[in-house]
């Protein structure tokens, strides 16, 4: 996990609202994360995310639940989720968490 | 200023390193800051942090002077740069702080 590759996949306003959804809400399945983009682009954010480190992805059946790796990234830049997460729920997040 | 915008500007281990080293430093020539990459690469990220509000340029007769925004941006995004800081002087910055 790198910190240049976390800060990539967490540089897109899709990616941080899929990111502050799946930290208050826990593990969600993919189709059930509301985010105004097509699936192909979806499953795209996902898969960034997923090779930086950000997200878990989990297969049931035919869902795919996604979580967020709070712990792992905690462990290895500690506070800068949370820093972020801050960040955009100050901002830009308003418009999606009000 | 956007958080997306800041978190891209940051999001690559050159950027990262410049960002650091005007941190430690203060303000520095353009030339005067050591990064291991061409000087028209060097100018892309400059524009790149610049466009972004993560650096300041000022110009002095032939020479480009660089500095870290840090006001600006713990007025925005609070605690946000000094996450990132830290996390990249924890990790990959140090191999370059050491």
């Amino acid at each position: 996990m790198h910190l240049s590759s976390v800060l990539y996949a967490l540089s897109d306003p899709v990616r941080l609202s899929i990111v502050s959804e799946l930290n208050k809400l826990g593990e969600r399945t993919c189709g059930g994360i509301d985010v105004s983009v097509v699936k192909s682009t979806k499953s795209h954010h996902v898969r960034t995310m997923r090779e930086a480190g950000v997200v878990h992805v989990r297969v049931q059946g035919t869902q795919r639940l996604l979580s967020l790796r709070k712990h792992d990234l905690e462990e290895r830049f500690p506070g800068l989720l949370h820093a972020i997460l801050q960040a955009y729920e100050g901002t830009e997040g308003q418009k999606v968490s009000e």
